[in-house]
């Protein structure tokens, strides 16, 4: 007879598990559970659907059903939630939203690929009309319902990460005005040091964000049951919808209840075959905790990138098959207001944190020789482990070319390259395409002199901006 | 008393060499030889200088006079070329050019940045006015007003390589048509398999390029001592003047004259820290041969990044520091007819005149994931060695993002990787940016599909194509 796999989680981690299960084993079955109605769409696209860059939220799903089903044998349940797993009995309770009818699914292997959820923030007011967080097709279309429907003007977005900065420009190319309320002294403080941040924000200020740094939501006020103000940090401003864009949690319940390890981050522990602790039981994405290759610990990164390549492994191991996933380098990207901001590693705050006192340097380059037309400014910070000399991490930001190199500076963290050794790997040039000197090589030759000094000097580095 | 360092070539070389000595050595006597009577300028640049694309000629220039003399204190002599080199009594002969006047410059250390000289082709004719080779200034001079003074309609390039191909796009941005004879099957014949270079050709020929393929030169024809025909295997064609771009050569005879040893390419032999067979004698640029770190010979590159991280070296060892240089890929791109060409390793042809049997695969992917718009196609070309797994080399092109992928993937090379480890080396993904899974992850990952089957049939590899 043939194994039955069933996945719990129909994001872009359940459908890449089934695929690559599927592609494993021909004759398995295969059970994909989804709790909403939709087949896998991209949720990294939903800020672009919103400002009809991309032309519709129907754009945005990977496949229809019949590709699951006809061209890949995969039963594909929508609108069905998972409520239990049992370990031992190998099997899983889940309940069907639109009816209430329930079923128990037993399984060979199971893959969690559970994901993540927004977190709404704890104010007075949080249920009002008119507040949202993003992580679903049906949270953009209520936000867009609720936006028309209000003639809304002004709008807050609560934390400038990743999605509350997307967001931020999305809601502007709508025509709304913004404000940000960011908890912490700068924008983006994940993924950037703050005077990275600085060049970012200098720029969605000239587009005309309002920013309110260091500052906390403390209330939600209404007119009718609907939002019209918020206060924060003492201040109130009117503001016809806010946008809650704080930090995402894994979903472990299911995981937690079934008796299975989370790790030190909270979310669900894998090996780097992405078993659990539970005997053929699987997990993927942004559910489980990640190993760090460049922090050497486990982190709960929430990139698509680091969740298909743990999918595929999951998928490919539930089926029989033998993967492994490495860990990351949690290498980062992001579009907004015409920069790419793109980064990898710790920030020089987290590392201090650690226990590591980077060796910094920024330099700003250009992406063409003075002479050739085009060339854009980019910015390259780097970091380095005065212990070791190993590169740590690199954040860019520029016009144009910050997205390749954090890649090109990220295998160089991923593979524990020390600056001199990552000096040494040439670039290619062209008038046309590239400088001679890759500004971050410039920058990796400003950073191994700063660390030869530094160990000269046993004093404590400081960063160095070298122009 | 100071140290004299002398350097003999004011390209990039020499000029690196020089500034780089200056840095390493503040007291130093630096004298900086050119036999040109303009200061170092950007011969990559000439191409795109020709076309208009840059303004003029004379914004190739690198620094002015100025700058050399007063900033860095460098005795910049123009117009003086060197005659021969004493390396017993550490002198060099030069002659003024102007005047004929001689004189003997003795050194503590010498830099040989001489460079590398185009060929002509021995054919009838090749002495008749409106024949022309671009390597200098004054050469894009000349061809640019004999094309005006003879009213020039067409022009026949031969040869098509980079320095071809960059020609014959700049002469159709010049109105002209442009007719391309090459030797072998297929153009770009260094850097690309033909497959890959098909992709260029016909974008070329839409452009309106007439490639003539396997073609020889016979004969130039002339009228009144000027060009007026050419005969490519066997067949006459009319054209106004003739641009040879074959192989450049390394200026090695000061060199060979002064008993300093050549390598088994024919150019300068050194060793990592760029020292000759002579005694405080350096070499480094487009006159030496470079250590190839992925075929593992010493080979001819003619590359600007390798000749001034090969000149920096050379410059701080001549000042009196230690520093290496550690070989390279060969990276190179270019651009072409609006698509970005690179590359590094060796192709499926010099492999297997290597003795490797590379296996290959051959990806079509985009630049952005399908539902956001604005993504281009990118071919990579992944070439591994079966016998030890390694990446052996890619070839890329695409309307964007090809040379910084180029980059990507030559780090895995001069580091050795096996495809297996290059392909678990993870990248950054945004809707705007980059897709989830990179055209090159895709290709690593369908290489090693190829390298594993082709291990387990022990069979002839063969490309794959995968789409």
């Amino acid at each position: 007879m043939s194994k039955r796999i069933v996945i719990i989680g129909c994001g872009v981690s359940g459908t890449t598990a089934a695929f690559h299960a599927r592609k494993t084993d021909r004759t398995a079955q295969i059970v994909l559970l989804g709790d909403e109605e939709l087949p896998e769409y991209s949720r990294c696209g939903l800020p672009y659907a919103f400002s009809h860059v991309v032309p519709s939220l129907e754009a945005l799903i990977g496949h229809d059903e019949a590709f699951y089903e006809q061209m890949n044998r995969i039963d594909l349940r929508l609108g069905w939630k998972a409520t239990s797993v049992n370990t031992e009995k190998r099997g899983v309770e889940a309940i069907r939203t639109k009816d209430d009818s329930t079923e128990t699914i037993e399984y060979d292997t199971l893959v969690l690929t559970t994901g993540a959820r927004t977190s709404t923030v704890p104010v007075p007011g949080s249920d009002l009309k008119g507040v949202f967080t993003i992580r679903t097709m049906n949270d953009v279309e209520r936000l867009t319902n609720h936006l028309a429907e209000n003639h809304a003007k002004r709008v807050a977005v609560i934390g400038a990460g990743l999605t509350g900065s997307e967001m931020a420009e999305a809601l502007l190319q709508r025509g709304l005005a913004v404000l940000e309320a960011e908890i912490v002294p700068e924008i983006l403080p994940v993924i950037l040091d703050p005077d990275m941040a600085l060049i970012i924000r200098t720029r969605a200020e000239e587009h005309g964000v309002e920013y309110h740094l260091q500052s906390t939501l403390e209330e939600i006020k209404g007119r009718n049951g609907r939002v019209s103000r918020i206060r924060i940090t003492g201040t109130e401003h009117p503001v016809d919808a806010v946008v809650i864009a704080v930090r995402v949690k894994p979903n472990t319940e299911l995981a937690k209840s079934a008796g299975i390890a989370l790790g030190e981050s909270g979310g669900i522990k894998t090996d780097e075959r992405m078993a659990t602790s539970a005997p053929n039981v699987y997990a993927a994405g942004d559910c489980i905790e990640t190993y760090d290759r460049i922090t050497r610990r486990h982190v709960f990164f929430q990139l698509a990138t680091t969740a298909v390549r743990q999918s595929l492994v999951a998928g490919i191991n539930a089926a029989g098959g033998n993967a492994k996933y490495p860990g990351s380098t949690g290498v980062t990207t992001v579009k907004l207001f015409g920069l790419e901001v793109s980064s990898f590693g710790p920030t020089t705050a987290l590392s201090e944190k650690l226990g590591i006192r980077p060796v910094s340097v920024r330099v700003t380059g250009s992406t063409r020789l003075p002479y050739y037309p085009g060339g854009k400014d980019l910015t390259v910070k780097l970091l380095a482990d005065p212990k070791d000399g190993r590169l740590l991490g690199a954040q860019l930001v520029g016009e144009e070319g910050a997205t390749l190199r954090a890649n090109f500076a990220s295998m160089a963290g991923h593979l524990g390259l020390t600056v001199q050794e990552f000096e040494e790997i040439e670039t290619c040039y062209s008038p046309p395409l590239a400088p001679v000197w890759d500004p971050v090589t410039i920058a990796a030759q400003a950073l191994l002199r700063k660390l030869q000094t530094s160990q000269l000097a046993k004093s404590r580095p400081v960063t160095t901006v070298e122009n």
